[in-house]
């Protein structure tokens, strides 16, 4: 069989012994934190470890929206263990900070800024090898488990920064929709308004072929290219699910699945771990899936980045951490309604079009009203959904936006693909807009 | 810039040097077929490359519908021209027969065989590295530039077989929708009826969760998997596409981009490769695409393979070559009426799904009628696009039949995801009900 780096199906996790056996390893770091820790998720992973006989030591330290220095952290666990595989199982925070440990103990000698981003950091590209990573992830949003990026809070200037190489993108993905069963409420709400976020800003993000100027080599082509027809693919489905699940998610807790089903049907819980049938996980299918699902990214990611980094006292309810936090899902969502208002003008059809996947009946609706008929829809839809009154909702106030557009400035890479330009002034327009939302 | 290996975009091509540049390529190997070598898309190639101060050599030997005896031909040249890069401008013939050439001169030593999938050959993994190969597709029905597959007819038995690994994957694709413009009418119409086959057998393949038993170790899951939610997205996108564009395509010769216009609006020629408002190469996009698309194949391609292996003396009409020839996507359209017909009982609802996609109107079709419904809706869809009257309009007969019988059998790979399985008098059957179509 090829190797596929990403395999899916109710209880796949089970195998994760035996996809470290094949990988030859036998000093495994398996990486979580705290919550999903005590959680079957980590469990069954070290069940399947344990019956491979596989040796691992656990890292359970990892924080929720991690930091330079938990981060930093985490790479000296990593370097001390000199650990020849690593399991990650948690949601972006966990497999992030396990990418950064994998790098950094690779490349020893290497100081934390060499491998971030520029400006912040020196961005160089990775040229040593690093061990195989396995992500589990547990949550529904981020799809890091696909990416080449690492995503913390440099704490010295407040802001969001990252890690982007190919180098550093996970082996294998082990997908299992079991592990959403034990996601609380709002971790569920805010990882469906990451997915949502990023569908919305691709679909209507400047098409590729209106970006300008051509660069005068391929190489120097951005990775973020604008809309293209199979980002929109990609974007149109994941809004159509999120419209048809998410709300139910979040209101009945369940997962549903196309999962088998006991045959015969022995029990109601067939679909969850502790159904007696499941001695052997359901058969998986797997496929190699690459970030060419979110092809352009605009004011929603740009001006969140300085919403969760100012962070001052509020801490998201159901995270059950130490430390004040706005979760990434709900720091991009907040600015929605104002943000695709203003970008609604350069492509209306498209802001209609998402509007109506999300519900709206957009029959009667008119092409200059695009903006707001999303807006109102994404209210009514976050509403529902019972997210925070906005930016208020979080402690912050008029007087932090001059701070908060000055966060924004050097989101560069995200915010020059929206379909409209953002000044300055714009952006405090756009953030005084957000402060309520109902 | 993350590399990336599928850039799409009207013009890419003319960037090719650069990007053999980029690799540091200096003794390049240009393959293509003896059509190719006389048209544009070849000429882009070969300006870019000289612009570029590229040192290159042209391999115009390729044949359509490539043997192992042709196979070896182009292996011959790729080892004494020690070529340090490869780019292969043509359809699936060239792109397979560019993938062999570097593996094999990358493997001086090797057999034909040892490469080749078992029993045929020995299946052995492939552990050398390969030279740097650039696809620049100029038919839109293989996706060869994006697989680790390499498809011959094996003369001495008269059956299609392959190479299959991910090492002989090209490193890069340059997919330019203005090289379609040069396909004759039927390379177009064969083309999209490999879409249309691999969609169809996608989306009504066994779903993944039904396979059974389940392999013991993930390192033996099968390559092919049956259906699943990422195919299935991509199986009835492709449908879409079929249903709207290749129709048009073959009745009025023209391409329909997304691609930016003059602008302002000089000439009609915008979207042809002579507009003098073309030397900048558009605006590209880029995406990272794995095998994800057809995780199931079933009938129409299991019978194929005889089909076109078997062939006598029929040659396909706009195919310029000087051998009989069952282009590959004729041989697997032909078949579809009957094979679909006799699977639609497992998925009756998915059958009438596709027929709708292709235009039928479902509203009073019956369930039990599905298969019926789907077979009347191709018939149509053949008719309409001059296809020859089934298989013996090839030349085949009832005589034949035993013989494309064992030529199936074989192919259990690709038939044992057939929702419902064939015995050899199911297959008979298949066979004399496609003798015919209208
Ligand atoms: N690398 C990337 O490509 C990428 C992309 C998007 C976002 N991110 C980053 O990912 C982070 C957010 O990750 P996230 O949204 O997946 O959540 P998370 O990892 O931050 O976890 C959120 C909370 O949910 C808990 N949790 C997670 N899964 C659970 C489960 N199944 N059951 C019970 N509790 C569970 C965690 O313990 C934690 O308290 C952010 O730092 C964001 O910037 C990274
Ligand atoms: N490797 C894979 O993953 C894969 C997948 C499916 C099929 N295949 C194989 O690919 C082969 C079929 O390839 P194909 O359908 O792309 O066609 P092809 O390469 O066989 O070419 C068909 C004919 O069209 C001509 N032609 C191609 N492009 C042209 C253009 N732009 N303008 C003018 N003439 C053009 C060629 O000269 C030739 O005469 C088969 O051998 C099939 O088995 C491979
Ligand atoms: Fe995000
Ligand atoms: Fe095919």
């Amino acid at each position: 069989m090829a190797v596929s780096n990403i395999r899916y199906g109710a209880g796949v996790t089970k195998e994760v012994g035996m996809d470290l056996q094949n990988m030859g390893a036998k000093n495994v770091c398996l990486m979580t934190d705290k919550n999903l820790s005590q959680l079957p998720p980590v469990q069954v992973v070290m069940n399947s470890l344990v019956k491979n006989g596989i040796n691992f030591k656990v890292y359970d330290n990892v924080r929720v929206e991690p930091t330079d220095t938990s981060f930093m952290e985490a790479i000296e666990f990593a370097k001390k263990g000199a650990f020849d595989a690593y399991v990650a199982v948690g949601g972006g925070s966990t497999i992030d900070t396990c990418k950064a440990a994998n790098l950094y103990s690779s490349s020893p000698r290497s100081e934390f800024l060499d491998y971030v981003n520029a400006p912040i950091g020196k961005g160089k590209p990775v040229s040593v090898p690093l061990k195989p990573l396995i992500a589990v992830p547990t949550t529904s949003g981020t799809g890091s488990e696909t990416t080449g990026v690492a995503i913390f809070d440099y704490e010295q200037l407040k802001v969001k920064t990252g890690i982007a190489s190919r180098a550093i993108k996970p082996t294998l993905g082990l997908i299992d929709p079991l592990h959403t069963l034990h996601m609380p409420d709002r971790v569920v709400a805010n990882s469906g308004f990451d997915v949502l976020c990023h569908a919305l800003e691709s679909y209507t993000a400047l098409p590729y072929h209106l970006r300008s100027p051509c660069p005068s080599n391929p190489i120097s082509r951005p990775a973020y290219q604008g809309s293209n027809p199979i980002s929109d693919i990609w974007a149109v489905h994941a809004l159509q699910i999120v419209a048809k699940y998410l709300k139910r998610y979040v209101t009945q807790q369940g997962i549903e699945t196309e999962q088998k089903k006991c045959d015969p049907p022995s029990c109601k819980m067939c679909l969850v771990l502790e159904c007696p049938e499941w001695d052997c996980p359901l058969e998986a299918w797997s496929v190699d899936i690459e970030e060419c699902h979110w092809k352009g990214q605009e004011g929603c990611h740009g001006m969140s980045y300085p919403i969760s980094g100012l962070v001052k006292t509020y801490k998201a309810k159901d995270y059950n951490v130490d430390h004040p936090l706005v979760p990434h899902g709900l720091s991009v969502v907040l600015t929605s309604p104002a943000v695709f208002t203003f970008t609604a003008e350069m492509f209306p059809e498209r802001h209609l079009e998402t509007a109506k996947i999300l519900g709206a009946d957009i029959r009667t609706a008119r092409t200059q009203d695009a903006g707001l008929v999303l807006a109102d829809t994404l209210r009514k839809f976050l509403f529902e959904l019972n997210v925070d009154d906005g930016l208020a909702a979080l402690g912050y106030s008029t007087a932090d936006i001059p701070a908060l557009v000055r966060g924004t400035l050097p989101q560069e890479r995200v915010t020059k693909l929206a379909p409209r330009p953002q000044s300055e002034e714009d952006l405090s327009a756009l953030f005084e807009a957000s402060m309520k939302l109902y």
